[in-house]
């Protein structure tokens, strides 16, 4: 059972997930060094399916065999607690809500090595499918308020398990960062008539500084405020508010940039540690909203990936402050990449 | 020359300093691993002064070294911008201002391996009073509006040197997170005529299920919403806004909390990376804040320092929701540590 807290002093909201079975002094030598786990050894991959909670879906092959499996997360960080009311409740100064919410693992290929870059492309467009069918469905759900998919690549990203695998989060509330962000996206809507990210695109089109590639469909840039290094977005050139609206087509055409970026990302920089994030417009549903908040939100809201490599590390200054320090600006990181893709 | 730039969606505040003479991709090495400097080729160790720039200040010790040694940082994220007119500059949708500030390193005792918890009591009093002295000349600076001291140890914690030293950064503009947790202290000071943060304390006394330690000047406790495993907040028991107010006696004190909280810390989860922040009120004048505003901030904001063990890894899920994932709660890493201190 894991429980959502919220502080008396700041916005700062801690999902407390304690580790099941394990003890707080556990947490030194994993803080370390992580162990990779042998293929054989790997409940995601091919022959341990026995080792992995019970299968919420998959992709087969005509063998009989599995190209992508999902299953649910076996340590969750939110999960389907009984009183799911989404409601903080107060103490003394502090308030938590139960842990409501979901967390699946997208098994991304039958391959222990093999990430996106690698695969061939008829597997990256399998993995963009199942990831399409699997947010399409948890958003049915009107308790998950915001659904999030994203990758750890590599043990400095957060990744406990090197088989590549992608992980979707349902959270029973809109975070405050993503609230304030569609408060100013939605307010911008209603003055100028405009989406914020679309003129923000144009822009990035204009100048081209910042650009690293374009094709009929998408653009990649990295963005002027850059928290880290080598920091990229992908995002669909007309606007579109939630990627579970992208069409057969568009999924393939992205399933071929993504794995163009991320290609150019490996060979440029050595298979840098990367944190990958969908983020994609909140799950509001028709009971609790208006039919105009529900327009405005698809008009101003537009979807992207982001895509963070892990080269440096928040230190001191960036959690006093909240501000990032990026020792390579934006401008000079789509320079190094485009020369690099040439 | 630095910038700090702040996105067009979000309220995203970015440094960007650029590596001096130096290219993109020399990030790739320094990302993955470290290189700890012997003691003979340290610029921190005693008799490689003149590989540090001028130094600020010196505690002497009656042979003619030193004690404690203050320089500027040879790569400072905030620096004295001719410029320094703290005003964003609008760019289109974007916004950005010339990086002006001071940036600060306290090498902290000439010992290349001792740390604070090892070092005799006296010389963590040394340290103290460095600070002490540092922050009262930089916060007579008006420009610098928020002034913070910062220590990170470990590689893992972001130390590029291994050299025990802090670090004290002086920020043109007040941080948004600080900004809206003023907001929020000073409302509650006006409406109920306490400070926020001493109720809470009260709070945590009164439980006691998240206390380490208590003496009669300082309490040292896991605060309920903790980020990270093992997060300790030391706080003065009376209500002071600034430790830039506390006298010769209480810091004398506070040295030795402090020596004995990362000396438990130190030998409970076998010397974690850390880093250690001193919270302080912002450094508002009385140039450009009526009398009224200055009372209600020193009522209203108590200074505590924030230690922070790094044992995990911030990952995918925290970038996108701005959520913390913990798997220690603050009540069980609270027993964990006091049962480590009998």
């Amino acid at each position: 059972m894991t429980e959502l807290r919220r502080g008396a002093i700041g916005d700062r909201w801690v999902i407390v997930a304690p580790m099941r079975g394990r003890r707080p002094s556990d947490l030194i030598s994993t803080g370390e060094k992580k162990k990779e786990l042998a293929a054989d050894k790997c409940p995601f991959c091919p022959g341990n399916e026995n080792r992995t909670p019970p299968e919420i879906y998959r992709l087969p092959r005509s063998d009989g065999s599995w190209q992508v499996r999902v299953i649910p997360n076996k340590f969750p960080a939110l999960g389907d607690e009984s009183d799911g009311t989404a409601r903080f409740r107060t103490d003394g100064l502090y308030q938590h809500m139960a842990g409501q919410g979901t967390h699946e693992v997208i098994i991304e290929s039958p391959d222990h090595l093999k990430s996106i870059p690698d695969l061939p492309l008829t597997s990256v467009e399998n993995i963009i499918d199942t990831f399409h069918i699997r947010l399409q469905e948890i958003r049915k759900d009107p308790r998950h308020r915001f659904v999030v998919l994203f990758e750890n690549h590599g043990s400095k990203a957060g990744a406990s398990l090197a088989h590549p695998h992608a992980q979707i989060i349902a959270t029973p509330v809109v975070p405050p960062t993503v609230k304030a962000e569609l408060q100013q996206t939605k307010m911008h809507y209603l003055q100028e008539k405009k989406c914020l990210f679309c003129e923000l695109l144009k822009g990035e089109l204009e100048s081209g500084e910042r650009l690293i590639e374009q094709t009929d469909e998408y653009v990649v840039f990295a963005p002027y405020a850059s928290c880290f290094p080598f920091e990229i977005t992908i995002t669909p050139r007309q606007h579109v508010h939630s990627f579970t609206m992208m069409s057969t087509d568009q999924r393939k055409k992205l399933a071929a940039v993504l794995k163009g970026t991320l290609h150019l990302l490996k060979t440029s920089l050595e298979d840098p540690p990367y944190n990958l994030i969908l983020q994609d417009a909140p799950n509001v549903s028709i009971s609790s909203h208006t039919p105009d908040y529900l327009r405005s939100l698809e008009h101003s809201y537009h979807w992207r990936i982001a895509i963070i490599p892990r080269l440096t590390t928040m230190a001191g200054l960036e959690f006093a402050t909240g501000f990032c320090v990026n020792p390579v600006s934006p401008e000079e990181a789509a320079r190094f990449l485009k020369k690099q893709a040439i």
